[in-house]
């Protein structure tokens, strides 16, 4: 613990996957007093006091956060207004609320409004994850070398965004900041139209009537069950990112569409130049991801590695 | 080497991914007394020699295959025809001519004719790779584990069909029976279709205007990264396969448009238990393909993994 941490006593609303890697990483990094969340359910408050994620475990937001100078909203986006519509009253003058929901410019439409003025709100997004969910899900680790967006509000507090930047940085993530509508536009396409597609893909198969679900499951190694990982995810975060990020997420869909009719009339009428120009750009996006530190270049996602579970 | 290896001399045609690891697997089990390879470029040729791939390697599909036993079609597809073409008059009799491609019902149309009736064809397709290409690629252990699915024409030979399956058996696959038709469905849905619309997702990511190409790769690991991989496939390879699988693969992407154009309309009108009820349904899938063994239930694919590259 640094003799000074940023904060002196976090509240974390939510301690699902999000919320126990937060608690983690901070206390690797002393970054807080003392942690104290607050979950719905008894099981969840149990685990997370047995793994020695927090302090203290409250089934109510409103207790978790009194005495709190940061509080972090990490329960699924459909439920941020609820919250913060309880926690409005109780929430000490000079703290600042923070989350990490997929989506951002509704945070600043239903969470700014119940907060008092001398609360400072800094939206944010770390864009990491992994198809588990729940308190034991968690890992320190799992910021780093990712990216965290914060959304700040235009009249928005600049030590609070400074604050909220430097416990990103220290968990070793690296911070970004832009309008939440943007957020909302990049998300859509490189987070939420891909988890959609591999949604409605995986839902296809599984309706098909001259394809039986076991081939289905059998021959998954072409392709498919790449897609059934992302179909794993959490189905209430998904269903309220899509309720709440509807018009960007349609939008980009509509662009996606376009683009899958061209191809469709490609193989049709047997155009394989049209085919084969995209895919050899596709390729390149590849390299570049790769290169940037977002991805492993190992091939089959390093899968083939002996002992791998395969 | 066992004392009577499966075949006495194996000619591969072509030498990338699937045909230098069937190279690896046959050494390693003593399958072959003898494995030789056909490849058109000086470079892959002299690759295969130095990796001690093959015992020989030659430019022409009809050199390879004379004193051959056992003849592996591992090109592109789309080349099919034409190697069948040149190796039908000097193909000995009765050898087995079997192939690699993904994609079934051409191999009998394209190559059958092409054969005398001595030489017995028996089509073939492991079902498993990476998104890497060439002799380098290949791997012994690529087929452990996975199918293998074989599709005899009607008045094919027992024996030989016979032949290729313990083949496979004995590289590590799994070895299924089904016809062409069949197969051509079931992997239109779990492979084709997949890497259709993770190359169409990427390419449409690469065209916005909105989002520039440097935030897609930035904020690529909210789940578009993984479709970068399958989008990564060769692209020849790939260009074969929807122009000879058309009819199947037209077919499952209008039942995918069709479901997206569901989900699209939910996604308009709110409708959240709709999509609560799809994304819970496909998870389900995800269970079932980690416990049928065809897939690392590690979560991220095992990405977390300290020194995974990450
Ligand atoms: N998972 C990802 O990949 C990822 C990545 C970036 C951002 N996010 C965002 O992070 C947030 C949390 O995601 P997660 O993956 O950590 O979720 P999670 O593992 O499912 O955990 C959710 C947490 O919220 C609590 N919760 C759920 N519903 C609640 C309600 N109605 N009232 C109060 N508490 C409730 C849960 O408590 P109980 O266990 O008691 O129900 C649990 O502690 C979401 O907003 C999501 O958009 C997720
Ligand atoms: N990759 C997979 O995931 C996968 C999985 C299952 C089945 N398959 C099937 O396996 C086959 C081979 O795929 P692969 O991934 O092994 O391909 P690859 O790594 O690209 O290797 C292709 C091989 O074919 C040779 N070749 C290419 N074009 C040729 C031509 N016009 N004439 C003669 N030889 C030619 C190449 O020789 P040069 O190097 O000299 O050009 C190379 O040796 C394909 O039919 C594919 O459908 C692939």
């Amino acid at each position: 613990m640094a003799e000074h941490p940023l904060f002196r006593r976090a509240a974390l609303i939510g301690i699902g996957l999000i919320g126990s890697s937060m608690a983690l990483a901070m206390r690797q990094h002393g970054l807080a007093g003392e942690i104290v969340c607050a979950a719905r359910s008894e099981a969840t408050r149990a685990t997370a006091l047995r793994l020695g994620l927090v302090d203290a475990a409250f089934a109510t937001a409103a207790e978790a956060v009194a005495g709190a100078d940061l509080i972090v909203l990490a329960t699924p986006i459909g439920v941020f207004g609820q919250i913060a519509e309880e926690i409005g009253p109780v929430v000490e003058a000079g703290a600042i609320v923070t989350d990490v929901g997929s989506v951002k410019a509704m945070v600043l439409r239903e969470v700014g409004p119940h907060l008092p003025l001398n609360v400072h709100l800094v939206p944010g997004h770390p864009v990491a994850g992994t198809e588990h969910s729940g308190p034991e899900a968690g890992f320190a680790e799992l910021f780093e070398n990712r990216w965290c967006i914060l959304t700040p509000p235009e009249d928005g507090d600049a030590a609070a965004l400074d604050k909220v930047s430097r416990l990103w940085s220290a968990m070793g993530a690296k911070v970004e900041i832009m309008s939440a509508q943007h957020h909302d536009l990049v998300l859509a396409i490189t987070s939420h139209v891909p988890h959609l597609i591999a949604y409605n893909i995986v839902g296809t198969a599984s309706d098909l009537e001259a394809v039986t679900q076991s081939e289905v499951i059998k021959y998954s190694a072409g392709g498919f069950r790449d897609f059934t990982r992302i179909a794993a995810s959490d189905p209430t975060m998904w269903r309220d990112i899509f309720l709440n990020n509807r018009e960007a997420v349609l939008e980009m869909l509509g662009r996606f569409v376009e683009d899958l009719t061209a191809l469709q009339r490609a193989i049709r009428w047997g155009e394989g130049d049209t085919l084969f120009d995209l895919f050899t750009r596709t390729r390149a996006i590849r390299r570049s991801i790769v290169d940037a530190g977002q991805e492993t270049p190992a091939a089959d996602f390093g899968r083939r590695v002996p002992g791998s579970g395969e």
